[in-house]
């Protein structure tokens, strides 16, 4: 099994020519998952090596238009391009995101007779009142009263905050369980966290060679999780040898902070956490007003979380890609970067600028 | 005062990197005026010499999303690149389009917290039930209960078809006045038409050299609408001596056909027709099926208009424009212009192919 995150967006606000509004794919086994899906996502993927019609789950962090209005133009195309005989389309596109998306996309599909050839669901994140001010919180009005259904949609979940874990469990297979986590900023915005199921974590070989366990299948038995027992009647159980199993990747939504016990506890030891820095440290009030993050913000997050790799995404629109910045702009990209190096200096946490179709392979386990 | 017109985007169905989605800019003296805004239109406008902040009117033929998914994001971009004190964003944006555009409006720019510095009025056109088939129009349930007015949202009026005249007069102001007209579509469609406000036809010259007039001030007071009196006491009058007066332009939404009176009248002799042409004349029933139009189509309107340009757009996406088509290429871009071309062979009808970017200059008298 392989795995890859293509960003197919890093500006906010807005989409412009040099950097698509917020889209972010992941890649496993022939199947796509697209989080976030800002207006002229559709045409970001028709530049990659990435197609739509692989998409079976969409996840969008918050409503606001940067991160949402490209997603009733996808389906829409990507219901164009796909089999015309409906027996061929049976997979339904599960979407997930805040409270208020199941509306959306009741009425921009359904004002503009968009027939889909696929069917969709939409599972609604509740959000708790304090993920953003009082304002930035949706009328029951506004979401309650949406009509009938569009021929095409299946009735979604509703999901609510699991209190005692402090996450939201969107779904479960085989090989993921994906959570989502409550952050804070203008509306209320969520985290999602992806972690491969029953994924172990590295042998201790140190600890290994100091039992007297030689390389070879033993190694394998107690990587799956079993107990072996060595010639000298000693028996070594897989827990005492296995490193803590290591999280998968957590993607967070805009915010100017985590809210909770699901942040520190989901993304610890993430390999990969993908986290906003809207603008630079030295604009730090600008951005916690406007509930965006800087790079010294994104980075304490890191530290908490003891992630492996810290992504930076969502620039804002002044900073220009590296290989279009000319002498004297204002706004540098790699300022940003070496920001979050400062604030990581005596950590091992890698940090990574996201550009426009970067691709980064995530590295995987075998379930046992 | 100059006028020009820019193409923002000729593709249809959706857009691609070749080809925006259906988007035309019309500029005169300082103002911008949109016609349709596909998704990714305020990336083709910033691509462009064009500003969006400029737009003052947007006109939306029908509301498929190829023509509409655009809007919202774009009245979010203008709004955070404009001045942020109200006191400097007093004026309505006008938006034109069939009913249910005011309702689309409201729920995206609602639920996604799009909070807009100026305000806009949605100017609705009520279709009559023979411009689609029975399923493309909307239920009233579908547009009627659609909540309080966005807090930037000024009343806008709805629109009756004028059966006398056969049109729709959406406003009329010192310059212009503009009018739609009526398309059959899958959905409800309309066409538009702007014209210049007393607009004088040219000076029959060959006649007023037989009358005995002389070019100078005399020609510009007959021009003016004046009637003048000669030495010889012979009086002409400003009407026996000017042709008609020139129409202006015509920008069609997507059909398969024009309905009823209105086209031929207010189309007739117009500067430029704008229409769309998405499949070659070997696809024409499948354009028709999809109530689309074939170049052979646009030019008999042309034709039926006596109209001086017919641009053509709307090009399905197989169509690459000229620069990036490949040899082997199925479709033939160049083949769509020399079929119109042929059906318009004994006119005097010049047939131009609307790319990306393309910029018609428009010549504009001066109101008398």
């Amino acid at each position: 099994m392989t795995m890859d995150m293509t960003f197919l967006g890093t500006g906010s606000a807005y989409p412009s020519p040099h950097r698509g509004a917020s889209a972010l794919a992941l890649r496993t086994e022939g199947e796509c998952w697209l989080f976030n899906c800002g207006e002229g996502t559709q045409t970001q993927l028709m530049r990659s090596q990435l197609r739509a019609g692989r998409i079976t789950k969409v996840f969008i962090s918050h409503l606001h238009g940067d991160h949402l209005f490209g997603l009733p133009g996808l389906l829409c195309t990507v219901s164009l391009n796909s089999n015309p005989d409906p027996q061929q389309n049976l997979n339904c596109v599960d979407i997930y995101g805040p409270r208020g998306l199941r509306h959306f996309l009741r009425v921009t599909l359904g004002l503009t007779g968009s027939q889909l050839l696929f069917p969709y669901a939409v599972h609604e994140l509740e959000p708790t009142s304090d993920q953003s001010p009082e304002e930035g919180q949706l009328s029951v009005e506004m979401t309650a009263e949406c009509g009938p259904l569009h021929p095409q949609e299946r009735p979604g979940r509703t999901i609510s905050l699991d209190v005692s874990s402090d996450c939201y469990t969107l779904f479960e297979d085989k090989k993921f369980v994906v959570k989502a986590f409550r952050l804070f900023h203008r509306i209320p915005s969520f985290g999602f966290c992806i972690q491969e199921h029953d994924r172990p974590g590295r042998l201790k070989t140190e600890l290994l060679k100091e039992l007297g366990v030689k390389p070879g299948p033993l190694y394998g038995r107690l990587k799956a999780g079993e107990s072996v027992t060595l010639e000298n009647g000693h028996v070594v159980s897989s827990c005492d040898v296995l490193e803590e199993a290591i999280p998968g990747d957590c993607i967070l939504g805009d915010c100017s902070s985590v809210l909770g016990e699901g942040p520190p506890r989901f993304c610890n030891g993430a390999d990969i956490l993908v986290h906003e820095a809207t603008l630079g440290n030295e604009h730090r009030e600008k951005a916690v007003d406007h509930g965006h993050s800087t790079p010294e913000m994104a980075a304490a997050v890191a530290r908490a979380c003891c992630a492996r790799r810290l992504v930076l995404y969502h620039f804002s629109q002044s900073y220009k890609p590296c290989s279009l910045q000319k002498e004297g702009d204002e706004d540098d990209i790699s300022e940003l970067k070496r920001q979050a190096e400062e604030a990581l200096q005596d950590s091992d946490v890698e940090v990574i600028l996201a550009e426009d179709f970067l691709t980064l392979p995530i590295p995987l386990r075998r379930p046992r």
